[in-house]
């Protein structure tokens, strides 16, 4: 098997500019299928057994990996723990990343509790929210500040990523404030259509499509 | 125009069960967009258009919709309102939904909260729990009963459509409990794999795999 690592790291930040965004998303996919597979113990999988099991064809898998390198050994298919390790390597998650957490509410406190998120390396580290009667009172072990101390206190912490879970009226505001403290990519769980400049990323959460896509097979189904 | 309602009426429940997920999942995409430019009173757009904002190109788009009749006039684009209504129409989101919630928790009272499913007939009648400070206390106007009642409750209510918001631990039981009482559609939010039986349709909010798409645009960004 090649070195996959060393071309990755060889690749220019401009060549994984071009991976098309559905490719990175199925890669998510593919890693949460592998983590599974070897869960179960199994050591090595055919790309035909990952594309049953995610849903996924078998030739856009090898597409997508394509973009990365080449992967697998024909006729014995994926070694499991190299491929977790290079997926895994490709998304960035073999370093730690520490997060800011905006709205202290339920939907914030929910966050903080929500245990996937430590075990893949997102720790968050501070909570920010704009009700006094809320601030200064830790959830758990995380502290929480007012808003207006988001720029000042990330000096401190540096954190690159933000989990908005404010009302809609407030997420452009929140979003705003965690560009200001130097965040370059963010969750928004408001079901709200926020603006960032070029360079930053936001992913929203979109519950309300969730619950579209479950009402189609209500009625089909 | 056709008459697309009618076409989509006649078509059989099994030319639906052909239609692959990821078009199901665009169509909820394309569903919103229409929303956003009716928002700024537009009347018509192109594909073109709609494929630019929603970041899928316009053949997809074509296709995704040719599985549920004719849309659009050759040189004038989409109706917009008349695009609204049909893909509102296809995921069956003309008519209210009734909801219960399993897990009174944090997450549980996010949700409870979230203005989106109102906007979109999506009601929660009744939420469920297992711990006994929880029963018995109102979120709001939702009644929470214990978990056991489920079956019995929804005998009443006949909600086929569920949200799981409790701890991983504890997230097959709160499935199984609402398939029993006769649930066909679940969103579940704990971080765990769930067997549903054929017929039964389970979305996860894998929060951790939008985490992970955010880091790779942190490393690659």
């Amino acid at each position: 098997m090649p070195d996959t690592d060393s071309l990755l790291d060889s690749l220019a930040s401009d060549a994984f500019k071009k991976v098309p965004q559905p490719t990175i998303e199925r890669l998510s996919a593919y890693l949460q299928c592998v983590r599974g597979l070897r869960d179960e113990e199994r050591a090595t999988a055919s790309s035909a057994e990952i594309a049953r099991r995610t849903g996924i064809n078998a030739a856009q898998l090898r597409k997508d990996l394509s973009y990365f390198g080449e992967f697998g050994t024909p006729g014995l298919g994926y070694d499991l723990r190299a491929l977790e390790r290079q997926l895994a390597h490709i998304m960035g998650l073999d370093e730690e990343r520490d997060v800011l957490l905006i709205g202290a509410g339920n939907l914030g406190r929910a966050l903080s509790s929500y245990t996937g998120f430590a075990r893949r390396g997102f720790r968050i580290v501070a909570a920010f929210d704009l009700d006094a009667e809320k601030v200064g009172t830790p959830i758990g072990n995380i502290p929480v500040f007012h808003l207006q101390e988001l720029s000042r206190r990330n000096a401190e912490f540096g954190a690159q990523v933000g989990l908005v879970a404010v009302p809609s009226n407030a997420a452009q505001e929140a979003v705003d404030a965690l560009v200001a403290a130097g965040v370059k990519a963010i969750l928004n769980f408001a079901p709200a259509t926020i603006g960032v400049r070029p360079g930053i990323t936001i992913r929203n959460v979109d519950l309300t499509s969730q619950m579209e896509i479950l009402s189609f097979y209500l009625r089909h189904g």
